[in-house]
This record gives structure tokens, sequence and C-alpha cells, in this order.
């Protein structure tokens, strides 16, 4: 995707001992770009959120792995790197998917190759996580284009949270179909939940379906509800963290209550994945593990000032507790269907295996 | 209720030209109180929100009106003023009802008693709305007694926005029960939604709790059902700013994502309401006119700097456009039962007029 009419991938190497990154918590006042040069870089970015988004720290971990075994190419610093980098965000299991990968490209080999190998190896992820996203898209454009078929009106699609191209490598996950029918001259406006606590969707998928030129209207995460029972909601259309075998989903914070609202009001709920973000090896939502984050990010809130300047301000009765967990579980019963780079398939076992036949626990 | 050891109503007369009323714009930073001297200011302090919540609001109007007439005890005074003070929150069926009092308490009587007859009328609506509040409290009380004994531990309890001292002119509707029931001593916590975009949550009812030493801690509005899931919740209260003749209920935005997940999950859900909320005029929430806020409270938040000063921060993209809702319909079949100043009775026409039931369309 461009910004400011230049192509950016959300990481991108730089020689091979460094790679960039977009610095999101800057974002929307501030573009700011980092470079990473050690996988506690690496670390430090995903647990700060600097970089966010399931598919992409994978991407950031793969990367942040080959750097340590450029440093140290011991079994030793395989394991316990991958143990930090995996650990910096519990839910989203595309990071132990891809620390995975890039164990299993090294481990058996010479020291001496290691780094050169794990490098390969998340530059794969990289490019492999872009194809599949434009894959989603594509899968995902043939709803929309049935759905405008029907409605023979401006499409409106509600998104929580950030599932666009800052979430991925490129392209987006909810967000590319998005992209997709907007480009093949779809009607559609989207409304953007803003995303409380961090405010990912009226901070980044703002952004981006600005940038991009798509009309968007931010909105309070409590009104999405309101607009499902006014019929001004025609999808719902979201990413996620893991999903289970049995289909259930995790995802930021809130997506519970708007596949609740679309149910109720008979709204398509789609959620749109990787086939990496499927967790095989666990059979349900209950099973996953929620991540509590840091009780600041509700009780405090960073914006711009009317001088420009970037300030954070307490917002919360002074003395009150805050509790913020990061991830709820959308029960598969409420999830019309996935999109895949497969294609579009049931959010059961049986529709999961329709389009991944092969993928066992033990690739998880 | 009590700031600093100081006992305060929501809003209080000073002399008989004058009243007082508490800036809640400025909680939980600073407690600033205001004089407002004419029905111009009432009309001001409403539409602004430095008073709000829908029972305190329509003792206010009834004060500002009094002050019109005070001014000029005209015919025209008295339908061009309440048209005015009615039209500042359309949502809040109090608001028309409190100046319907005051209106009829007026209108076939000398203009020379008119301004003292108005004046003695607000007072009356001020004092009805604490004692209502009051047994409001005692009957939700019982319910959270019974709740308590057959769970036999401390209770958690989610609220939504604010339906406390300070939406009321005392005691509350929603809080009242759970105030009664610290000072009873029944172990309880609260789960208090933020409740964006106002964050009337975070800010007044945590605020409250804090004061009165309930325990209690802030959460995003995208969590509560999160927590629902997590079998967090035992009960969740609100309040409500018209309920229609069949018990469909109008509440902050947000309410009714909160209900879906508290029916998903077997939570009893309860709408605690003064019966001057109940508008039998309108049959069902669909004819609810719902209030339009300005987009930029889902644009910038104010909150207090590090230094302490207070400052308004823009949080999302910028150019990107907002949309804000103040209310939502939460349909009486997600509704467990109203909790009013006559006691419990189910959500639909039956129960509320089990109740009242000599209560007409007419008398709303």
């Amino acid at each position: 995707m461009k910004i400011n009419g230049k192509h950016y991938r959300s990481v991108w190497p730089q020689g091979d001992d460094a790679f960039g990154i977009i610095d999101q918590t800057k974002l929307p006042h501030e573009f700011v770009t980092l470079t990473l040069r050690s996988a506690k870089d690496a670390a430090q970015a995903i647990r700060s959120m600097q970089t966010r988004g399931a598919p992409l720290i994978g991407a950031v971990a793969a990367y942040g792995l080959a750097l340590a075994l450029r440093a140290d190419p011991s079994d030793e610093t395989l394991t316990t790197t991958s143990d930090t980098l995996r650990a910096t965000r519990p839910t989203a299991v595309n990071l132990a998917w891809a620390l995975k990968r890039v164990g299993d490209a090294v481990r058996n080999r010479p020291r001496g190759e290691r780094a050169a190998l794990a490098w390969k190896e998340a530059a794969a992820i990289a490019d492999e996580d872009v194809a599949m996203c434009e894959s989603i898209g594509r899968h995902g454009l043939g709803l929309i284009r049935e759905l405008a078929a029907q409605k023979k009106r401006k499409l409106n699609i509600l998104t929580h949270c950030n599932a666009g191209w800052l979430a991925t490598v490129d392209y987006g996950t909810a967000l590319a179909p998005i992209y997709l029918a907007h480009d093949a001259g779809i009607a559609l406006h989207v409304w953007v939940d803003e995303t409380r606590p961090r405010n990912q969707g009226a901070a980044l998928t703002a952004f981006e379906l600005g940038g991009h030129g798509v009309e968007h209207t931010i909105i309070a995460d409590n009104a999405g509800g309101h607009y499902m029972q006014a019929g001004e909601v025609d999808l719902c259309l979201v990413g996620t963290d893991r999903v289970t075998a049995n289909g259930d989903v995790a995802n930021k914070i809130g997506t519970y209550l708007k596949a609740l609202a679309a149910q109720d009001n008979g709204v398509p709920f789609y959620v749109a994945l990787p086939s990496s973000t499927i967790d095989w090896s666990l059979h349900a939502g209950r099973d996953i593990p929620i991540e509590e984050r840091s009780a600041d990010e509700v009780l405090k809130l960073a914006g711009r000032t009317p001088d420009g300047r970037l300030a954070t301000v307490e917002i919360a009765a002074p003395g009150s507790a805050a509790a913020n967990p990061g991830f709820d579980i959308t029960p598969a019963r409420l999830v019309t269907g996935f999109i895949t780079e497969r294609g579009v398939c049931a959010a059961s076992e049986e529709g999961l295996r329709s389009l991944f036949p092969r993928a066992s626990t033990s690739s998880a």
C-alpha cells in the first residue's frame, strides 16, 4: 500500500542485519519508521505494539529470531529467543507458527548456515503473507460483489480494530476485500469501530482507508449495535488473532459484542484469516489464553493537542482501578463464515477441513 | 451524597432567582459548581451536558422554566421556553414530563403567582426525585440481597454510563441499589463501562463509587461481553432515558450490546427507573427519536495532562468523519425486569401496568 505515493510494506529487510517497521503507536499523527537490529528490539517493538496485527508480528518475530541466530547460532539461543518472542503477545497464534517455521528451517543445519537460512525463511514468511492476503482479498471480493448485486445500492460494511495492511505485511485480511472492491468500482462505505482502549480503528483503520480513498465513518464501539438495528450495516468483516479447530474466533476485545448484534439483526458476520491463524491444536475458544494488558491503556489516552504536540491525558476518576483484557472469543455459532486464502468456508471444523484437509495439530 | 464530607444534591435553589448545579464536564478532574440565573443558562447547561442524566435534567429544566416565568409570566414565554428546553435533549422523556408539570401548575393561574408556583413545582420535582430514587434503591436492594444469598460470595455488578446521584437529584437510579447494598454490608464489586464517547462511566460513575468507597474497576466498553462469558458478571444494572409502553428501553449508546451479552450468558439484566421515565404515549422503542450528537465527541477527548492541566486531544486519523448516536434501544425481550419506585416488575406493558395501573398516555 502507498503512503504519500510511496509503496510500503509493514516490515522490510535492511541489508541482512537489520529490518524496518512503521512505528504504529505514532499513527495517525506522525509517520515514523524504525530500524530493528536485534531480537530484543523486535520483542520490545511487539510488546509495545509499535508493530502489531497477528500476521505482521509473525513476520517481525521471524526476522527477530534470524537476527538472534546471526549473533549466536546455538540451539540454546534458538530456544530461549523463540520463547521470549512467543511470550510478547500470548493470544496470537501466528507468532508461534512463524517462530516454529524458522526453528524447523535451521534446527538440523550447520550453525554457520543458520543465520542465512533463518533470514531467508523470514523473508518467505513475509512474501507468503502478502500472497495470502491478496488471495483473501479476491475471495472476499466475490462475497462483496454478490451482496452489492443483491442490495443494488452502496454497501455499508462494519469493521472492528485494524485488520488492514498495517496488521499484515501488505493488503490486510479483513480490509483486503474492501480495498479490492473499492478498486473494482463497487460503491461502499465502512463503519470503523474506534476500538478502545488502543483505538486502532480510529487511528489505523481510518488512516488506511482515508489513504486509499475509501469512504468511512468512525464510530464509538458502543454504536455498532444501533446501526445494525437501523439496517445501516450490510456486512461485518473482521480479522482474528487465533481460530481454534471448531471455528471459535479470538479477536480484539469487543468483537463478540458485534457478532451478537449481527446475529440479532440478521447481518452476515465474516472473519478473514490466513490459514496460519488457525490453531489446530486447540479444540475450542475457551482454551485460548487471553492477554491481560496494562490498565494504563484504559486510564490514559494519547492524542494530538491543538498546537500539534502528542500528549497523553488521564481520562478516568483518579484512584480508580482498570482492567484490560485484550481479546475476546466469538463462538463459531455467531460467525457466518471464514474468508481464507483458499476460499470461503463455514465457521466449523468441517468447514475449515474442507479447505485445509491435510493440516494437522502437529503442524500448528 | 457527600463530596469531601459535604452533602450535595446535583441541583439546588439559591434564593428564589437562581439555582446551582455541579459542572459535570469538569469531573472527575475538578469539582466546580455553577450558578444558573435564566432559562437560557439552563438550556445551555443541559445542551453542553454540564448537567445530564434523564431525571436530573427534568429538575434543571423545571427550575429554568420557573426563572423564565419570573422574568415574564406570559403564556407565550411558557410555551416558547418549554419548547426550547424540551429540544435540548430529544431522547429523555423526563424533560418533557417536568416541563409539562410546571406548565400544568401555572397555566390557569394569575400571572403574578406563576413564578412562585413554578419555583415551588420545580422544588417538588426535585424532592420527589430524591424520594423516588431512594425507593428504587430499596427495591433494588432486595434483588441484590437475594442474589448475594444465592451466590454466597462477592457479587460482580456491571453498569453502563452514569445512572448515579450525579444523573439524578440524589442517590441515583441504577446506582441507588448498589449504594444501599454497600451500606448494608453486602460484598460487591462494580464493573464500570467507560462509556465512550463521553466517558461518563470512567469519569462520573467511578468518581461516585470511589467517593462512597464501593470497590469498582473501569473497563473499556468492549470488555463487558468477555467478563460475562467468563462468569465474572452476576448482574447488569443500568438506568434509562425513556421506556416505552411495551417495555423497550432507550439508554446510552452501547446498552443494547451489553443486554445481548447478558442474554447470551444468562446474566440478569435490570433497568432502574423512576416512573417519570415511562413514556406511555409511545408504543415501542422504534418510535423514540435518537439524538445525534457532535462528531467531535468521538474525534476528540478531554483529560488531564501529566502537569495537571485539562486538555483536549485529537485521537483519530485527521480528515476522517465520525458519527455519534447518543442512545440505542434495548428491546424489552432482553430486559429481565424493571426496578421502579413502586417495586420490581417485568419489562412489558403488563409488568408496568401492574405497578402503574392508572397512568395514561395523556399524563405523559
